[in-house]
């Protein structure tokens, strides 16, 4: 009982109030002022928690979804290449895995920042003469999402600003909103191939821009940009000293006819935090390997970003330590034609889905060039039925048991971009019969509630 | 050309001002109100990045480190137990993983909250009558750091403090004073076994105090608290209505004839976050498989919390699928006489380790019960050459070859515990050998260095 050898005796009011009490320690009597404080369990969550909003989350969790029970329902709203598994990862990336546990080299702590070994690999992979890179320059994550995290996080203070695409990955979004960094939309063009609105993105900058977001090759959009469009979103950044987060996780992941170009190579003066990761062309996102490369040949993020990143990831470390030891071999060894045959199921499948959907009246596919999705824009003055986006693919649901994630989720209600009020994704991972089958529907529930207006004001309302 | 229909021209003077700007946009001419900042790169590092502060990292990369080159270096300060490769996981753990592989079935996106499986696997080998856990209660993260950083970042906010044990982990304070949540160390006591001082704990709450941190068994005391001490701080949480984070990651981790507990059963009010993961126990530390328990028999969480924690895992995602996958298997069929082995190493070497320094003049380690680690507390006044711990250490690299971390790091300096000034923290995990050789080290060391004062001046100092 040595450790009760104090008493403290409390008034038993709940009022906050300073008291003093009389201690036993050790035989002597202390007289101490103590502070009583709070006695009921007052437990609240964090601003922070608040705070932190996941857009999907919110909208699909409020949509009335009861799929038709005569028909086997058909997500087309999952982000996740591996859920039907018409798309294993390549043997090779599996057998790098089992390497790097067989060699039980990579069980213990690797460096936050990650192993010497495994950031050398990925330096190598994405050097290119125009964009050097070296194992220094190179961050391993817990996911691209980390590194998202990480590159907001080391850019920006509550208050500052960040300039995302809209429609965009809302995850950017989510993060800036929960470190108390304000989010700024800039439109995206679906009759230009969702290009960037330039000059909407250029009159949203402040003196409070920390960022700019790019999202290339784009989810949503499926959009791919030309070295052109590139070049001319880094004139706004460099005219304005904006350094980029270049969100390249589906970086290559382009169809044949398309070239990915990197953000980094096409400027010498724009500091660029390039984010990826294994998740997508690996098509292993559950592994949450992701990285950030450090593009800054103008010096212009110097030692102080660095030293700011590799600071924020000793916060809680980064990568499963397998899957960095596995690193090496997945990049080097992974053959053409696993990458190739991915590219050529998404754009078969894509085409699939892109030609069904444009013969529909009152639907817009965009052609996606790359990526794994599909926007698809909707006539919504020629189906009265239906109020807007998430009023439209619930009732897809409840008809026809297809889901299509409303593009209000990403979220165009709020940037207010007035050129695509209506449209859904669709995300073409899926097997191609599962694909052409859900086209129909599709096809079926448009044809039933199609009821056409007159030619002029759908005119005026494009 | 077509998205180089606008230009901008802008004077260059590189001062914020507002002035008018012609635009030429599909051949008609618009005249726009611009507003035209900064001209110079000008980017620095967030606060966010800046207050991210690791102590050991500042004191270790301070220190004057130059082994002897006649004697090959002993590191007794990394608590990584992979590192002499003497500590290797069990078989089943390795096959458990290559099972999970093997099974195509973990690649995909988990919920952010961690597969149902896996949850429900934590939840039934953490459960116990007085504190039933369900799947529902259980959150897996990357590592046992994440599911501290999300504990602390629902709990607190901005302007809360926190209470953690020093010595004691530095992470918490990273993490703390990064999100602008302030930290107070409360004093353990070496001489009570590093029990808590809970006059001294409970003199330092107040009406910001948003959590009390408890590390049982403790990094770097490698104590383990009795029944009786664990239900007395549970009192000081009771009465003053704070919910407990327990940093459990050393959980079962005791020398035989010491017994572990759980905090969450021995208590039905206090509301607590108990953290854990594979790291320690498992010998698995890089893999970054963490855990939190919500105990919340009391209902002082609430549903807001749980809320909180879900919002939080959903910024990054947590842990890698494939050891999620495995992690049901890892839990039922690790054999008993793993976790035997591992502790009866862990205590042998300490045993040997604690008498060879117990009889050197000038040292009082401090005998422990479990975890990797023990505390050795310096005769500061009995080696006058040195100033304190870190001179003490680093002098002990110079010539014997043997780092130690100095307790510093720990950081006693800050807290400003006048019982014990000058500590050095020795991990465990290394092979016997190696401890044998750096204790004979150690001895010599401190042979040579020892200037007993006298007794009196002595025993004053104590
Ligand atoms: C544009 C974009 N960026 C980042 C991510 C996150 O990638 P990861 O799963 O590696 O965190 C995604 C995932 O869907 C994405 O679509
Ligand atoms: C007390 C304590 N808590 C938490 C951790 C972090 O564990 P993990 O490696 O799972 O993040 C450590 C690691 O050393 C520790 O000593």
């Amino acid at each position: 009982m040595e450790s009760k050898s104090y008493m403290v005796q409390m008034n038993g009011n709940g009022v906050h109030s300073n008291s003093v009490h009389s201690f036993n320690i050790n035989g002597d009597i202390y007289s101490a002022k103590m502070k009583i404080h709070k006695k009921r369990w007052n437990i609240r969550a964090s601003e922070m928690s608040k705070n932190t909003l996941n857009p999907i989350r919110a909208i699909v969790d409020g949509m009335k979804l009861s799929p038709n029970p005569d028909k086997a329902m058909i997500a087309l709203s999952i982000g996740d290449p591996t859920v039907f598994g018409n798309l294993p990862t390549d043997e090779k990336v599996l057998q790098a895995m089992k390497d790097a546990m067989d060699s039980h080299k990579y069980n213990g702590y690797a460096p936050s920042v990650g192993y010497q070994k495994s950031r050398e690999a990925v330096a190598n992979f994405y050097c290119s003469p125009e964009a050097p890179l070296e194992a220094d320059d190179v961050i391993l994550t817990s996911g691209c999402s980390q590194a998202i995290e990480l590159a907001i996080s080391v850019l920006c203070n509550p208050g500052n600003n960040i300039l995302v695409p809209c429609p965009g990955f809302s995850l950017y979004k989510t993060l800036a909103v929960s470190l108390g960094i304000e989010i700024k939309h800039y439109n995206l063009l679906p009759e230009k191939s969702w290009e960037i609105d330039l000059q909407n993105l250029e009159s949203l900058i402040d003196e409070k821009t920390a960022c700019l977001v790019v999202n290339n090759p784009s989810n949503p959009c499926g959009s791919v940009y030309s070295k052109e469009h590139l070049q001319d979103i880094l004139a706004v950044a460099s005219r304005h000293c904006i350094p980029i987060l270049a969100d390249e996780i589906y970086g290559d992941m382009v169809f044949p006819e398309h070239t990915f170009y990197s953000m980094a190579p096409l400027t010498n003066d724009v500091p660029i935090l390039s984010c990826g990761g294994l998740a997508k062309r690996w098509l292993v996102p559950g592994w949450r390997m992701g990285w950030i490369l450090i593009h800054d040949r103008n010096q212009a993020f110097g030692q102080e970003i660095r030293e700011g990143l590799v600071k924020l990831s000793q916060r809680i470390l980064g990568a499963c330590t397998i899957v960095q030891g596995a690193l090496e071999a997945i990049l080097n060894s992974t053959p053409q034609e696993f990458y190739q045959d991915t590219i050529g199921f998404l754009k078969s499948n894509s085409e699939i889905c892109f030609s069904a959907l444009s013969s529909i009246p009152g639907l817009n596919p965009v052609r996606p060039s790359g990526a794994m999705y599909l926007m698809v824009g909707i006539e919504m003055e020629n189906f009265p039925e239906f109020e807007n986006d998430v009023d439209f693919t619930e009732h897809l649901v409840t008809e026809q048991s297809v889901f299509c994630l409303p593009a209000t989720a990403y979220p165009n209600g709020e940037c207010g971009n007035p050129l695509y009020p209506n449209y859904f994704r669709i995300v073409v991972t899926v097997p191609e019969d599962m694909m052409v089958e859900a086209c129909s529907r599709i096809r079926e529930f448009c044809q039933l509630h199609y009821r056409p207006c007159n030619q002029e004001s759908n005119d005026l309302d494009q």
